[in-house]
């Protein structure tokens, strides 16, 4: 996010002075995935791979987090903001930039509708903001699972939103038991059919492989807890997303098969209970114009995760703390003076 | 609404004692439209006509608004309510029959998505639970029209939704003006952009033919008001829901057109926007388990529109005064005592 | 159509050389409406209205139908083609740039889904190949209302499809007649529904304000007359696609309403049937590079409408004839040589 | 499927001497799933789990495959069709209790639209008929995998579909290798983008647990290896559909993992592809009308599949040989006379 500081002589419809805000995953605009909105796969900006970005792992030549920036395809990416850098909503719109949208996307890959039940793993930023997203989607109840204090704290910042801590037990059937008065009074009109559907309909992983085993939280890395924990969880018909991040290699995997991207999961339950499964990047400028208008219309309040605002110098030690997530390090924005970018 | 008195013998999942509430149009559930979720237009329960009800014109032979009710087709009819007559969810519970589910369908007919602009002509019942569905939905900006105050009062009950008075002048270009800092500060990014795209990508008639020219709010009836208004003020490629009713003949009609149910349109206008519309009544049953559950969780009260509670007895002037908008008539609950049902 | 014969400097994936098919309406690829698949309203192109096209009344400053062609933002708006010009796919690809993705955009405006019944007014160009990509989509189904012999010949060229010639009595009564056996062998399990939805699933409106009156096929002119039939027609729970163009203002209107681009309309039976209405230009470039696949593989032959191919200085003789849709003018196309495009 | 023989005294619309068809999984119509249209997971008819069906491993204490059938809730399950029992269409009707709406179910699964390029794996009944589904929702290209010389000699009767056979060689490379023209001389427009999407964009299995590794056609059961075999095989941003069966427990298998139901899978590259995986049964009752009619229109006609008719007494003998695929038993019908089945 930042101010315009010089435009190339392609661009048609940024300016110098303009203040705006750019997709983490970056798209031309015009190759056979981004027309159809999928821009985190974007064919064009990243020769080797499909999909582009500002500094994320094998997504090409850009780099991001720094004082100034080059953006390809101004046009496309630039998504243009009211108001000048240091105002109420600096923090609110910054987000923009990848984690609400983030957020967002999770609720689409788990088809969330008014009215619907949720359960989300991991009360980090995605976690957090996929709770209020679900929320803003008008989803009735929403669980976000995480062990960490000043997370779960969060928790309660999101209307409806419910707090469950696996470090005190199977989250699973903490959530289980969380729902039993609503099925035994209203589901049980039809004998026994809250007991078929006894979980919720939506579940979202906000974590990714970097998930730990529920036995010993913060401790044990189990890469498919998370997605095994949902499956038993979402009822038939229901619906998964996978926001949270597995690489297809990974050196540091805890085998083979994780160092191959390879993960044993209830295919069976999953395919007994008919349920869907979506995975992947948010196609971030999808969402971001729609998120935006919210934000300045007061109805969403992302930077309410934003526990630490620190310069850009203070970067690495932030990074480690929130890799703890020690010292209530929820969520960090640094702030390099965000004065510039360069486009072209 | 009621508690179950009495049950038939081909009921299965419905027993005596059961608290429950019925749409006011009711299913069969196995013909083509009721499997498709169009209860609204049931093949089955009215031999005359597409669609049945309780106590709607031309909708077959069952009554409503009565001591006890006689139910067909129970199991699939029903939803089951929580809780003991006369609690604090009952006006909520009750406007589950027809108004909020008619509300939140308007909605789906101007397609109204997370972020997006709504206008609603009409601040009634449905008008005003529109704008409740809308932001539900997570609209960013509602406009509610109206001339009524004790209706323009509520609208500020309703998150981010704005009162417009159309008795203070064009509703259309009040709106546009109320739009003018978004479209110039923000949309404006790509020049003239926010000139193309003045007004709001939903819009909803929650009137009907009994709208009044804006010329004399309150005086003269003139059917194509509303729709000519949201024709103009409608984006290109945006959306129109006509929630409110217009009737394939009625006897009252102004002129010969009006009473063969025709009016003129500015169809060159909407096709050259490119917009959608949709019509016709709510299918009840697709929305009222999902509704139910955010009544119970809390996140939506609908019955803050309701401004008297009266016996059966007094249906005849309560009718009157809702029909001329006085004494702040905005919504009136019967109880009968509301103790029972018969079904079979 | 044709091949490119210089590139711009800001093109990125366009060379000289390329075989390359443009939509006639044309976008920017970065604008709201682009972005979300709606180039047929692009907010750049054209400074003074929404929408910009080669030669299309009031749609800026672009000119087709000439030998060379300047392409604005290249890059988004070519359609690669495989191929050299003059092959024997030539009349399909040139087909890409208006009437076929025009013809499946109205199968998307009136939803057909497989196994559906559907309504087409018009046998043009439009017409017969709304019908082709109704049953591409898998349409039980097609019914193609015309009155000229040449364009009703054509019909029966498309799988399953039936020819209804209005000047042999009213289109609607013809159409009931038809689905009277299967309405009364199939439909009616449930006693009478059959009965209630005589219609069809899915209307299409190919003609737009020049049709005809039935009482005078190819007589007087009665703008409003396909819509009425649609609205007759098509069942309750249906949908009417309009893809025929209703000009918002028409100097040469019959009268003063058409003047204006206001017709009158059974919005009463409509709303009674509770259907859905959407109308306006193709988005051509959501659906060409589908439609280009399929032509390759064999599968949509769309050249099966053309009778004439013409030299360029051919073109006012044959728009006259065409227009008056004389000596079997079916489908023309202008053949200028093609070989070269200019794109910047 | 059969001919009413008796009528249980609450059922409406049915009557004795109706010819109809049975969907194999059977719904009550009125529960929180049937509502919805997901009768494969009904909440009412199988006392201990959700879903229920006709002679189903798990599916409750309904029987099939007999000479009269019991049907509950028969105004909900029963599909009226047109014609005579031992009529010409016969042998396609009765493939709508299960085929027939299996295989189109696995091509929503798979997300298929008009012009969509799909991989099947398994060229059995359901494999087959989902080539006829996906050209019948307009696929350009389908791709139909099997070692089977008798079905893969059956792929040719699905218009543009090409047989694959996995004992010449991996079929994915198999596939790539067909798709690489329409890669080099179409997709490629924009450098290098038919190398990042040179697979397809939907893949259906067809298979399920039982499927066998590639190395070893026929011989040894390798559970996972088709669904590997896709997610290498989709494209970014593309679709699976799993519609072969994948049990929770299973006694028989080859593993503790598989077992419990348990397979691993290449979670890593379908997250960074970003697809999405759907499974389970279909409901049969959302599609069965909708075919039946393409069938009576005689767009459709599944039974090109059915090798074998014979009498209910040659069942074990079939069903073996159709377990082993040997002498071209690719699809068998059994024909207790058919004349009659009982309803409640």
């Amino acid at each position: 996010m930042g101010v315009v500081e010089e435009v190339g002589p392609g661009v048609v419809s940024i300016k110098k002075g303009d203040r705006v805000v750019l997709p983490f995953n970056i798209g031309c605009g015009f190759c056979f995935n981004c027309t159809r909105q999928f821009t985190n796969a974007c064919l064009t900006v990243n020769p080797k791979h499909h999909g582009g970005g500002f500094g994320y792992s094998g997504m090409g030549p850009f780099r991001g987090q720094a004082e100034f920036l080059q953006v390809p395809f101004a046009d496309f990416n630039c998504l243009k903001l009211p108001g000048t850098p240091g105002d109420e909503l600096e923090d609110d719109f910054v987000l923009l930039a990848d984690i609400l949208p983030t957020a967002y996307h999770a609720s689409e890959q788990a088809h969330v509708v008014p009215g619907d039940t949720v359960a989300i793993f991991g009360a980090g930023p995605v976690g957090l903001l996929s709770a209020m997203c679900a929320r803003l989607k008008g989803a009735a109840e929403a669980y976000v699972v995480d062990s960490v204090p000043a997370r779960l704290a969060l928790v309660k910042n999101v209307q409806g939103a419910i707090a469950v801590d696996y470090s005190k037990g199977d989250p699973v059937k903490q959530i289980l038991e969380l729902r039993k008065p609503h099925r035994e009074q209203v589901q049980n009109l039809r004998p026994g059919s809250g007991d078929k559907m006894p979980g919720v309909m939506c579940g979202i992983d906000a974590v990714g492989y970097e998930s730990h085993g529920n036995a010993s939280p913060g401790r044990t890395q189990q890469p498919n807890q998370i997605i095994e924990n949902l499956i038993q969880l979402v009822n038939p018909t229901g619906h998964i997303g996978i926001i949270g991040v597995y690489f297809p290699q990974d050196p540091r995997g805890v085998d083979e098969n994780e160092k191959q991207g390879r993960f044993t999961l209830s295919l069976g339950m999953a395919w007994d209970k008919g349920i869907s499964i979506e995975m992947g990047q948010a196609p971030v400028k999808r969402y971001n114009v729609y998120l935006r208008d919210l934000i300045i219309a007061g109805l969403v309040k992302p930077s309410m995760i934003v526990s630490h605002r620190l310069p850009l110098e203070a970067a690495p030690d932030a990074y480690q703390k929130f890799d703890t997530r020690s010292d209530g390090y929820t969520k960090v924005l640094l702030k390099p003076g965000l004065k510039a970018a360069s486009l072209n």
